[in-house]
């Protein structure tokens, strides 16, 4: 579909150089997501990989959680202006027996709980369990092998350099194999490609595996990682209060500042094999 | 309320350098925000400036259009395990007159339109109309002006340095005064406690003044500045295609990359006064 990025015009201005010419900018175009053609959601996604993305959304939502609970996914025949197919709406099918949800589901839109949205009690209240035991993952990772994968993140990334402007999400065996990687100007929607994708696959519960994200980690993300049953979520930049909390309390490896000779291992550090450590 | 960061243990590693201390992370909690009792939506967001965030949700979702379509709001009573208040919950009360939307409100959840979601139709379809003109805006602001944003914005930014996780969005004059700064884990959060720090102040239409964003400029905030009907939107990093389509369209002049002695201006240039045409 080719619409990755696009081009448009731009005033470039460096120092005293000013020059017009065309530039190219990441797509970012809407994608509803309907299921049996009511509308469930829509996100605003760089357009791409659009099926990972509406399995990894629904499985993150906790509505399907495995490829079996599809029945059936296609892009609607929806038209633009000039009667082309944008591309832009998914409808799915749930398999028989699997539950839609009653209510519009949105990543940012959760029901209240009667008591209120408050500290400890909130991330009971706003998360989606998980049918997975994370805790119980025995999986370990060298230190070595941790510090190895924001290299290999970027290595892999075609796009960045092109526009600057998307997020990546990789999914990593704890070896340090790439499985796969994803890219969006959403990084929930990054996430949830690369989640989508290993559901596909039939690789969900990621026990194993460990998910690296080029930016921040929210309580979002974390709550995905968790969804997808991944023991180890490492950012480059800072995590938030509550991913640090919700990360403790499901056993995840939160790891944040992967960069360079270092970073900050905020929950479970037990997963990682410190060179001491070796023998 | 000095929820702003909290503390966490936190494994440090620098090379060869390991070491246990706390570390400062960038708190993240719910808001939940209600109509006269009824739940509307919950973002999460680093609490502080609430009421500001409150209005600003309110204003560029298009549900009031100055602080006198507020007839009240309260924190409820919404309590943790031991019995404190969460301050998470904001109660409203609109003004007589002013109709509530009448289903939930999020910023990421838009009602289908019939045509389906598509291309050039999609911006009709997903955005909220402003009632202000943005495009007759007669703005004019110098490419030193612009220039010296970043570290304006930087300077004023206190708690960035403590944790690198918090969004920051700055409202400038066209010549280059910072009327207001707020933070947030959310980059939409900061934009919405901005705008809602001005229609509390009765300053919005923001004819005349400058939004600056710390990060990406995506179709969301772009969207807001429409509604707040801010003439000028400058980002330290890339926009979206879509960003750059609203932009055009509504007449709002857009810049990407601004940093050091440059910049990207994507639309409208001619609000940016260049060292040549000055007389």
């Amino acid at each position: 579909m080719g619409r990755v990025t696009s081009r448009t015009p731009v005033l470039r201005i460096r120092g005293p150089v000013h020059t017009r010419r065309p530039d190219t900018v990441a797509s970012e175009e809407p994608l509803e997501i309907r299921l049996s053609g009511r509308p469930l959601a829509v996100t605003m996604r760089t357009p791409g990989d659009d099926f990972d993305l509406v399995h990894g959304f629904l499985a993150t939502e906790g509505v399907i959680t495995s490829a079996a609970d599809i029945a059936g996914l296609r892009y609607c025949n929806s038209v633009d202006d000039e009667g082309r197919n944008t591309y832009n709406v998914v409808d799915v099918d749930l398999a028989p027996g699997v539950e839609a949800p009653d209510t519009a589901l949105d990543r940012n839109f959760y029901t209240s709980s009667s008591c209120g949205v408050c500290g400890k009690a909130s991330i009971d209240a706003i998360r989606t369990k998980t049918a997975f035991d994370v805790a119980g993952d025995a999986t370990r990772l060298t230190l070595e092998t941790l510090l190895a994968l924001p290299d290999r993140l970027r290595a892999a990334q075609q796009v960045f350099d092109k526009t600057g402007g998307l997020h990546a999400a990789g999914l990593f065996t704890a070896a340090g194999e790439l499985v796969a990687l994803r890219e969006d100007v959403g990084r929930h929607n990054a996430v949830d490609k690369v989640v989508g994708d290993a559901v596909r696959e039939g690789r969900v519960p990621l026990a194993g595996h460990v998910l690296m994200v080029s930016g921040r980690s929210s309580f979002e993300l974390t709550q995905k990682a968790a969804m997808a049953a991944v023991p180890v979520l490492a950012a480059v930049s800072a995590p938030s209060s509550l991913a640090v909390e919700l990360a403790q309390e499901v056993g995840i490896t939160l790891i944040g500042f992967l960069r360079g000779d270092g970073c900050n291992v905020y929950t479970h550090p037990e997963r990682l094999v410190l060179p001491d450590q070796l023998s």
